[in-house]
């Protein structure tokens, strides 16, 4: 016999066994039906897009798409995400329907992996799109569709966290001179290097006011009294439509009943160029990562040629999986039934009704009842024996 | 502005729109349920795969995969189908685990495409395998169970043709000398070609009762009785087990009282080289192409180094969705819920209550009830309007 094939996969690739697929499959029926009742349905994009298209205009950096080459050799990326792909349907396909569109997608997003780190390279996401609202209230109807989702998922304990990417741009804008500076403090809040944003502020020749407020954005996170404290630290006319944005919005998220699901976060930054508006990120007790994020990105659709607002979030599937509780552990009854070659049609009749009853039945032909006791039985409920001398 | 991004998609790529999608999960759904009571569980397994591999190890040619070149210069494959990476779980992950093994996948394949000819690159599938079990039972088990799903989908009139490479082989065999000969006739059956099947017989320099019985094979189309016909046929010593283990197979899918969905058809060749016993494929009426195909294939696990036979069989969900009844229409009722910003937590809050009454409501802020009039409301049972003088 030849040598064995390899079981090698690609870098970041991985195989889902069942017990952990059944739990994302469960998780993704509850979404869904959440997502659902908003009025967002769900659509389906190729796997595969040319980077042209999908890949410039993508959120995810160039250097992190998992980039290929066809035979024709264009260059073809696994898609990044499913927002973009999505914003490409809207401005085609989707090109004669009204605004505002809501859609949703449970799918799988790709990252290259350059070394063995343990990350995934394909992994899953559920998220919503609501394009063509401008107002505050699309802006709150994202985030409070993501307090929903994650409370039909069951997570016990998270937070969202609230930002808006004017206020710390109008901030900086209004203290610092140099693009380049202010980048790197957008870099810093971006990295959540907090250490590193006070240490360039020390160095930076500014007056000791423009230094406080700057010192004093890091503060400003908590709940609707921080809406007051940012109107106050900035006479910016871009941060401060961004704070009454925020007013706005948390006055609709009352609405929702939400607001105790809620962090307002003045210096959030979840994309160093991505988002022109409202931001948002998910946390769940117990876990480093994000579990979503989210915000208004205004940009995107113009890119296809059919200049729109919109907003939308996604939620990290995998780590959605570890905040969770397990799946209730063998709900349905599993039985195994064995039976001999002059029983079978019995048997297998059996098993039909069995199974028409909602139980799980694995058949088994066996040459006796000998051979039954050397069958592994975990993992059933019930064995059912049918041999000539009866059950 | 910069010239928009165009829309083009890589050949063969394609978006699904949500009516297509929702009845594609609605038949996932049916599928999955009606596999897992036999006992299957599903199982995921990356997009990528090396061509070393999952591609060397797969029924399908060379050829006819999305082969592309990653970074590295590895030549990758989008997976050309799902048994390939199961037969690598089962001999890697699975290694300590007795057989028999049931999984399922609802996954999307892939295929490549050489020009336009609206041919789908990526395409979706739900089927199972069933390892280790290489009992004529386990073959009418297979059987049985894609019976069983294709009604669970609600096909209405289908059929699954039976048949066994062994009994071609052997008639083959038994009568024409040459290799090339043979796999000449083979081809024609596999392109179900009978008239080029006829004429090459016609012109082929072999006894006349060789021509009678290779003619005969032919007609071997139908229900039980040819059981016996196909016995008569030939003395074949290995056509002749053939035709005992589909008389074998036969008693066993009398069991699961399926044979009136069934088609004996002893000339039936799906695949040149990879089936090795049993094989079946589905049809349904008014469609050209099979629904599904299956059948014995004890030679792959052998190459991931776990000898172990196998059967299964996978169902084109494109297919499908073609012969299955609509999704009854707006099941759910659909409501608009227009509010000025006065009544914004009224709305809201009622929106929250319709929804968990199982209602989709979609929410938009209006100016006031002028708007309203302005709003396309079709797609919607309900509209309901709250502004400041009320509903």
């Amino acid at each position: 016999m030849a040598k064995p094939l390899g079981f090698e996969k690609p870098l970041g690739m991985r195989d889902i066994l069942p017990e952990s697929l059944a739990k994302q499959r469960h998780l993704e029926h509850l979404l869904g039906q959440c997502i659902s009742r908003w009025g967002y349905e769900e659509i389906s994009t190729p796997s595969l897009e040319y980077y042209d298209t999908v890949g410039a205009a993508s959120a995810t950096l160039t250097d992190r798409m998992f980039r290929l080459l066809d035979k024709q050799g264009h260059t073809v990326v696994l898609r990044p995400d499913m927002t973009t792909p999505i914003a490409r349907v809207v401005s085609s396909l989707y090109k004669d329907i009204p605004v505002p569109i809501r859609l949703f997608y449970q799918a799988n997003v790709f990252r290259a992996q350059e070394k063995e780190a343990g990350r995934n390279a394909e992994f899953f996401q559920t998220g919503i799109e609501l394009i063509g609202d401008a107002s505050d209230d699309a802006d709150a109807e994202a985030i409070a569709l993501a307090v929903f989702c994650l409370r039909a998922a069951g997570v016990e304990t998270f937070r969202i966290a609230v930002g808006h990417v004017d206020f710390v741009d109008g901030l900086l804008e209004d203290a610092i001179e140099k693009e380049s500076d202010r980048n790197q403090f957008r870099q810093f809040l971006y990295e959540r290097d907090f250490v590193g944003f006070r240490q360039l502020l020390s160095t930076l020749d500014i007056d000791s006011e423009a230094k406080d407020r700057l010192g004093a954005l890091l503060r400003l996170r908590g709940g609707k009294g921080k809406i007051a404290e940012a109107y106050e630290l900035t006479s910016n006319e871009k941060a401060r439509r961004a704070v009454d944005t925020i007013a706005s919005l948390w006055e609709a998220l009352e609405g929702y009943g939400v607001t105790d699901d809620l962090l307002l976060d003045f210096n959030l930054i979840i994309n160093l160029n991505y988002y022109t508006g409202v931001v948002f990120e998910g946390y769940a007790a117990d876990l480093g990562s994000p579990l979503l994020g989210g915000g208004r990105y205004d940009h995107l659709l113009a890119q296809f040629g059919r200049p729109a607002s919109a907003t939308g979030f996604a939620i990290k599937m995998d780590r959605l999986l570890q905040v969770t509780p397990a799946l209730a552990s063998q709900p349905i009854s599993r039985v195994l039934l064995c039976y001999t070659a002059d029983c079978r049609k019995q048997a297998l009749a059996e098993a039909r009704l069995l199974r028409e009853d909602g139980l799980v039945v694995v058949t088994r032909l066996v040459s006796g009842e000998a051979e039954v006791a050397t069958i592994q039985s975990n993992g059933y409920s019930k064995v059912i024996c049918m041999t000539e001398q009866g059950e």
